[in-house]
């Protein structure tokens, strides 16, 4: 019977599954929205887990385990949700144990930002990397690192967490409680921040009548009118890359990275942001460094987090070994 | 026969040489002041090992190899002195092969940032540490990381420029060409112009009578006044502290290293900058990462190159095998 390991994507919004094969291709898919409350999203949680596996067995297909990627603050080692910051009703809950006693499989627990970095280091853009950074841009900034072909998780399993680099240490306030970090700048919350506060301030831009006519002010809409030429909004993304690549460039002087893999919602405007960062990344690092490492647009998409999530069950790093 | 190794550490004044033992101690010392000139460095510098090398074999002792730290850039790997900053008259000089051909001992070469916190790592103040920050803090910032009880060279052998993260994207221009990176910050010569600078604009302190009665300005003497009271002094040590602390907690997010060992002449005035480190590492990075870290001053001094240099024979890091 081949063997296939089964992808749990916990999301605020939604929560995705499939049947994954070792190839990293999605053979089965599920989804449903967050239901909030601990056993009412368990309950729904499980039942949809032995939905897929009853459907892959009869498909001749043996599920190895179960994996997890949960958003927010988690024990990977002990495999313990500390809590989930858009979920509410979720307080150091021992998920790995839950569901292994309740499933009689195997489960591996980690978060989102390593299963991201994860998926695309095994089977999207950073296949072959030796030294991989990954980030998804979205509200906020995830970080996933693996140095000499391992996902690096620290000790206190709490490493790669580059969305808090300073940038500007006189920089904004951090959600953190720090200053200037890079989420600060490229976080779409402060993104979309920065854009009204220099809008009020009255600069130009098409953004202006679009809001009029109630389009909601999101990066997406800054993107659109960026593509249309509209000067304002260049130089918004402008300034996004090129704080993105001051963070990169520290990073790569220190790490030496091949591949760095951007993902998320803010990434998806390509041409937008990747030019800045390179360029930014050339300028800012050492060229030893800086010459040989490839910036590139994640490649799984949003199927990252299920397929990551399947492949703790399949790699090595499911081991939870350092 | 007891196995030793011999350390060589070059510097720009002095070139210092050591009988080390397998524990890290210095059986035998020598040291000259640095010639300029390839041949003529070359021919005192075999001389020195060769001296060494019969004084150890008469006491007993088998020389095993012998381990080189150098200032700046080098290819680790090929052994290979692409030039050195402060030594006139190198350039792409195979210094490992000419020592093991004329010495008939097995060569290790790395630069002396890595060197120092191997040695640190070994048998200094990082002894026992899984992961590891080794700062020397000089004229410029030098970074060695142990990460997952290894050092970290990265596949370019140009890994850990921890001086060359950026503090302030909009800080002074650095020497390589980026801006506000911790070096700007925290490297002696910065360090100086800094506190010119303010005095040129009319701050008080005692460090105006005491240039006009001839004193060299040095960090040193900022540090004496800043003990004797002086409100000024103790101001640009404590942001100088906290400088380097917001790089630090940066990377204590991304790297959770449990341990961070500061050495180098600026670390040697230990109350006025390891109070304001330890307390911007708290203040800015996640608990849980902050919390376990430790901020230690180099324990091995000046020996550090030294011995350093040798532990590149003793210890596995010599294989060069990331």
């Amino acid at each position: 019977m081949k063997k296939v390991a089964i992808g749990v994507d916990i999301g605020g919004s939604s929560i995705k599954l499939g049947v994954v094969s070792p190839g990293g291709k999605i053979i089965l898919r599920d989804s449903f929205l967050t239901v909030h409350g601990r056993e009412k999203l368990l309950k729904v949680l499980l039942g949809r887990i032995r939905g897929l596996k009853r459907e892959a067995e009869r498909r001749k297909l043996k599920v190895a385990g179960v994996g997890v990627g949960a958003p927010g603050p988690i024990h990977i080692g002990k495999g313990l949700v500390y809590f989930f910051p858009n979920i509410p009703g979720w307080k150091n809950v021992p998920l790995k144990k839950l569901l292994e006693r309740r499933l009689g499989l195997p489960v591996r627990l980690d978060n989102d930002a390593n299963v991201m970095a994860l998926a695309e280091f095994c089977y999207g853009a950073g296949r072959g990397a030796t030294n991989l950074i990954a980030l998804t841009l979205g509200t906020g900034v995830g970080g996933g690192l693996v140095i000499n072909r391992k996902l690096f998780r620290g000790p206190r399993f709490s490493a790669a967490e580059i969305g808090h680099l300073a940038v500007n240490e006189n920089g904004p306030r951090c959600s953190c409680g720090s200053h200037g970090c890079l989420e600060t700048y490229v976080g779409s919350g402060y993104f979309i921040r920065e854009v009204r506060r220099r809008l009020g301030a009255g600069r130009k831009s098409i953004l202006r009548q679009w809001i009029r006519q109630k389009k909601i002010l999101s990066p997406r809409l800054v993107a659109q009118a960026a593509k249309q030429g509209d000067r304002f909004s260049q130089e918004i993304w402008r300034e996004t890359g090129e704080h993105l690549g001051t963070a990169l460039a520290g990073l790569v002087n220190i790490l030496n990275p091949d591949t760095i893999v951007l993902g998320g919602g803010i990434a998806q405007n390509r041409h937008l942001l990747f030019d800045a960062v390179t360029r930014t990344i050339r300028k800012k690092a050492f060229p030893i460094a800086s010459r040989s490492v490839k910036v590139m647009p994640a490649a799984l998409g949003v199927d990252a987090g299920v397929i990551g999530a399947a492949s703790l069950i399949f790699s090595k790093e499911g081991t939870l070994k350092e």
